[in-house]
């Protein structure tokens, strides 16, 4: 299916939930992302909810009230879930119609229905979807070439890398929703003077700010899913920070890749935006240069070109304990787009799944680290200080080359477009504990 | 806790289960490992059962005859479950017990009661674990050298080798058991001669022969396993194929490790032996070699080194469609032992928590290729055919430098030692599919 512009991305639309209608939100009417919460003290199971300016849609609640009533019965079972998990198996054409009644049952002329409401301040997120695999892509050409040269000054950007999509396997059982406060690992590490390595807590941790991509209904073990359909197995996406020990990571990652330098957190924003609310933000596919190889034809349609990537905007703050001291707010560091990704979505899922391996409803995949061109648009420490030789100053004058403990990460993502409602996807935060003792 | 030789290990132990006393079982009373299977024919859902001789032991219907009686609540309900994740959870002593008590309802001099059995041949082995992460190791010095040496030729054996045990994290979604077959993957690959890459079936697909360990309790995000507790935390093992597609990796591996060229498929055994069943078995951990550093104290006690490893031995036979029409018996193609690998499992489990990370209950960790020092204990083809210049040659004339289509590959384990009955792992078998059309 494709996903078009239609009347629920219409910037007239307004909500009878009035904070929704506030220019700066992040999740108006035309957005309704969907989330997992609990009502603040409880233990309650989660319920599926859906962000709507400072509320929570309760969608256990709504249906009770009759507000789905019509839609498939998997669906309604769906919303009853203490995970997305069924609502993400259901596949698109489901999601999109509870998107479309939800539309319909909020907007100002519908009937004000305030028992579905809990506001965002009452509640705990949680982490919205039962990962069965994460898979981290580095589809950043800019990232990677960053990197390269401070791994590998003489051979930055591998020969593979504007040919195939390269990827790791995450570590799922520490993938953890914002607002989990993050430990700095222990681990080994072999400075470059030192003769043998040690191991200690790290010195060098990092964020990196990518997106996660959660996997729709997904596919059989040894059916490929052809590029033309690749969008239709991804249901939404959120804000992920990989969280990264550079010391470890230099010293483990050769020859098998990225291990406990990355496995002790991974932070994912609780609200997961549907790639129907971003339908308005489509940008052309990245340009390759002269000399740039074609994708090869598995990764490539006129379909795939004609859809293209997204132009949301991405950025990482940062704050100190002395600046939460001080009051200050957080300091951006970077700040980019996913329009500058190498590969779409749409490849990366094909990708994945050319070999036979299957996705499943919940699976999530990232891009990597988002970054782009320009000054400023490194998305981690690594590259925006250049292995640590350039540290950067905030506003206490404080220098960071690498993250400090009481160090609060923040990363924030919203699409705007003259003529269309801004669409953000909340935060995703996460403050760095000391190592343990 | 430390799991002793005790009675349940006794080589005079004799079953009323007759096939069981048999001298080449894999399943003596001595053994004990648990599974999943349903009735052949129907679709009911998967049951926990424990192989012996030829027969399964129905839990679920020994629970009904009282057999568990007085075991605690919570080891009985897990029996009752349709994968092992609830009786890894529970604990060693609680697994532990309920061996006892299997062996001691099961041997010669206890009532025979025939309604807890299933003949083998009349049930289908199911995949015994859900595996919520799957991290696989490269634990063989020999597998890592030798490897190297044909990707690396110059500097086989990386420097971090010696300290840290590497590993990559795996694809749980493509685990599958024993039995399934294995659809040859496409993927992209640029042989040495060619300019571009180009996406085809792969033509160098090869097994690798593994031991898999699945995790018990396992521990909470941010608080590592101490060395001394980390056998607790491993429930037992099983046989492991993980297939691998070597052009593919080639191409594809740097800088993040393999991804498609192992996430096609990963085969498990259906029995999990537990680490109680193999305490007459230990060996002394792999002897370091002058020079050699000492693990870092992390990793290193005295407990550890008295516990050592395993002496398992494995090996991986090939029957091609052309042997099988011949009705010849698979070939062994090599065969070697856990003894060699240069890390223990508590080494293993230790290093993976020492950043903070958890492990779940359910989790699996693979040892790694299982090669040794000699000649014929290389544990894939690749090693083997020394990157393919030397093919083995079947029975039937047919050489190998990887498999070919039709090609059965299976895995066997099995501990043998003087006054000591043999406990088997059975096999993991795969047949080898052609690539999609």
């Amino acid at each position: 299916m494709t996903r078009s512009i239609d009347e629920t991305h219409a910037p007239t639309l307004r909500s009878w939930v009035e904070s929704a209608n506030h220019p700066g939100t992040d999740f108006p009417i035309q957005n309704l992302p969907f989330g997992v919460f609990r009502r603040r003290g409880t233990r309650e199971c989660g319920r599926v909810g859906v962000a709507l300016g400072d509320q929570v849609v309760d969608l256990t609640q709504g249906r009770e009230l009759g507000l789905l009533d019509g839609l498939p019965p998997q669906l309604v079972s769906a919303t009853a879930a203490s995970s997305l998990n069924a609502l993400l198996a259901a596949g698109p054409e489901c999601a999109s119609g509870l998107r479309r009644r939800l539309s319909q049952v909020l907007r100002h002329d519908a009937s004000p229905e305030a028992r579905v409401l809990v506001p965002l301040a009452g509640v705990e997120l949680l982490r919205p979807v039962d990962v069965g695999d994460y898979s981290d892509f580095y589809a950043s050409i800019f990232h990677a070439t960053n990197v390269g040269k401070l791994f590998r000054p003489d051979n930055p950007l591998l020969p593979n890398f504007r040919h195939v999509p390269i990827a790791y396997h995450g570590r799922t059982s520490s993938i953890v929703v914002s607002g989990t406060q993050v430990r700095r690992p222990c681990g080994q590490a072999k400075p470059r003077d030192a003769e043998l390595p040690s191991f200690a807590p790290s010195h060098r941790l990092d964020y990196e700010l990518e997106i996660g991509f959660y996997v729709g209904p997904g596919n059989t073990l040894g059916r490929p899913v052809p590029i033309d359909e690749a969008e239709d197995h991804i249901f939404g996406l959120s804000l992920l920070n990989d969280w990264s020990a550079r010391d470890i990571q230099l010293w483990e990652y050769q020859p098998l890749g990225p291990f406990l330098s990355k496995s002790f957190a991974t932070s994912v924003s609780p609200w997961v935006v549907t790639l129907d609310a971003l339908a308005p933000f489509r940008c052309p596919a990245f340009v390759r240069r002269d000399g740039d190889p074609q994708p090869l034809p598995y990764l490539s349609s006129s379909r795939n070109t004609a859809a293209g990537g997204f132009d949301l905007k991405v950025e990482a703050l940062l704050r100190s304990a002395e600046m939460r001291r001080q009051g200050l707010e957080p300091f951006r560091v970077s700040a980019g787009s996913t329009k500058d990704t190498y590969w779409t979505v749409a490849q990366l899922a094909t990708h994945h799944t050319s070999n036979g391996c299957n996705l499943r409803p919940g699976d999530l995949m990232a891009s990597g680290t988002v970054s782009g061109p320009e000054e400023g648009a490194q998305g981690c420490l690594l590259e925006k200080t250049r292995g640590g030789t350039r540290p950067i100053e905030l506003p206490t004058g404080e220098q960071r080359r690498s993250l400090a403990d009481g160090d609060e990460v923040i990363l924030r993502g919203y699409c705007e477009r003259e003529g269309y409602a801004r669409i953000g996807l909340g935060e995703c935060v996460g403050l760095v504990l000391a190592a343990p003792a």
